[in-house]
């Protein structure tokens, strides 16, 4: 297909001595770019969701690495590895919950172990290599999703898995771009994705940029949606998939999934192998990231709520393996994903 | 139970020669009251979200007709029924899902048929008799729900069902009103209900006022919270209730019952026997009202959504029967409904 034509957009670009990322706080009616130049700001900039999307964290946190060792002082890797470790912290614990993130540290972290001299190069072309290889998965992911979907469909995503959270093309928005550009998809419908309107703020402008309508809808009008008979799939992403194909991904998932099954409305979960963790064998084994309640309490910085309301905001939930009908890595496709149908892919 | 302890809003207000209303639209941070003084504002404060709550709209409605009575001459209640056709179709024509407001102006009409030269003061008799029988439902209903819930329970709760909602106490919102004030509710969980946040906006708001403190969440965050095992129970209003018992209700409502199903969380509907439409057979038949799609494309007047984008906005959704443990009403309860218990209490 003709990626330029279906993905125009770039969050995370390497200047050379800087990190530009695209604000995405501002979008869709400003388009700022906040250069950093210290692996502090870009630690500063996953944690306040300058940057999000869990490929796109694990890039960007890469290229804070490389930023921390052009000002470091080391003779060979494993000297820079040691005097490293603070900044390694520091991006680590940015966001608690998306597995690309550590994942992404733990790839450069041994780069730098077995570097010598010129561990510096090393530390670079390993970011670049993560930010490539991250898009070239995604355009195979696209290719081996929309392959499942018959033409004609329509789709419910939710949250933002496009070139915003990724390298370029996106996750399961790389899979409906794909199914879009094969004519397999008729209809894109978005949910807002509350407390942040990922959805709303940023999937639906991103298709649009590509000249793909995608219909907006409120969270809770999933399930009345599959009930219409519009949908056939409802396509999203993930944060991290245990070893028995449980998923974490944005809170609002696991109802839709459980909506969706309850409608015979399918279920696929895109996302690189990198986000896959057969280290963590089921999900309530993942510790959930519970964010401030302000950001329930307020849209785009305007008070909704009552003072004094207190408020829950986990920004994750778990889709059991059990709702999932296939998980879609660049490796291949997981269908009715179970420990042992994962550890052929992944073990 | 101490009434005025757990219930002190009373969003209309009958003034002899006018309505005040409070504007729901601004609330939490202001308290605004609109003076209706004919019943054409009357129904445009309806159209606009000034009044709403399916109770709520059609008492404000009956005083609308009242307005209209009071500045048109008519010998008697014949002549004054056609002489105000114009203003009960501007009446009825306001919301077309609410079953209440329909109920409430086939109520007048039929007091009006009957009426001789007293058919003003027989038609301002009726209103305050349907108001002052809403709120003794209400009290009733709360009783009725309450019994059902086990001590030292969790709660959710959908939209607003409120004192705000009705002419005092509520539907879902007294259940729980009364749940609490018997120890029976010990934790009450409000979703925001977008894209109007009457959750976040009115009903955590409301609760707070008779100091009872209710954990905002995210709609999307219904089944993750019901999967922690934090609610017993999800408990909501109604708009319209079919002969079969299947329930159109603020958007979400679907979806939330869908995961309580899923996770063993029984279902409550509470509404007044107004909002039990027998001449409808299923939900299938109920017309989805569909609103402005703008009001997805902004919150709170701040425009969030790139423009070029549309929204599918429907109000409501249907929950079918089959997902309803039990609809309450003052009338009684109805356990497990279908065609055959709600003809027993109904027919």
């Amino acid at each position: 297909m003709d990626f330029d034509r279906y993905d125009r957009i770039r969050p995370i670009r390497w200047q050379g001595d800087r990190l530009n990322l695209l604000d995405q706080r501002r979008l869709p009616f400003e388009t700022v770019v906040l250069e950093c130049r210290d692996s502090d700001a870009v630690a500063q900039a996953i944690r306040d969701l300058v940057v999000r999307g869990a490929p796109a964290i694990g890039i960007a946190a890469a290229w804070g690495l490389v930023l921390a060792g052009q000002s470091t002082e080391a003779a060979d890797g494993r000297e820079a590895l040691a005097r490293l470790g603070p900044d390694l912290a520091r991006l680590r614990a940015a966001r608690p919950t998306a597995v690309n993130l550590m994942w992404a540290l733990d790839r450069m972290a041994r780069v730098l172990a077995g570097a010598g001299a010129d561990w510096r190069e090393r530390l670079e072309r390993e970011a670049q290599a993560i930010a490539d290889e991250d898009l070239a998965a995604n355009r195979r992911m696209g290719a081996l999703g929309a392959a499942l979907i018959a033409p004609g469909s329509g789709v419910l995503t939710h949250c933002n898995t496009g070139s915003l959270a990724t390298a370029g093309f996106g996750t399961a928005l790389g899979v409906i771009r794909a199914g879009v550009a094969e004519g397999r998809i008729a209809r894109v419908f978005a949910s807002e994705t509350r407390p942040w309107l990922q959805g709303a703020r940023l999937t639906v402008w991103e298709l649009l940029q590509d000249g793909i309508a995608a219909t907006l809808i409120a969270d809770g009008a999933g399930a009345h949606l599959m009930n219409t008979g519009a949908v056939q799939w409802l396509v999203v992403g993930a944060d991290r998939i245990c070893a028995n194909g449980d998923t974490a991904n944005k809170i609002g998932t696991y109802a839709h999934a459980i909506a969706a099954r309850h409608h015979g409305v399918r279920v696929m979960v895109v996302a690189p192998s990198s986000t896959v963790d057969m280290a963590t064998a089921r999900g309530e084994d993942i510790e959930i990231e519970l964010r401030d309640q302000a950001e329930l309490l307020s849209v785009s910085g305007l008070r909704t709520v009552a003072e004094g309301v207190q408020a829950w905001n986990p920004v994750f939930d778990i889709t059991p393996a059990g709702l999932i009908d296939v998980i879609v890595t660049e490796r291949g496709v997981v269908e009715r994903p179970d420990p042992a149908a994962m550890a052929r892919l992944f073990g």
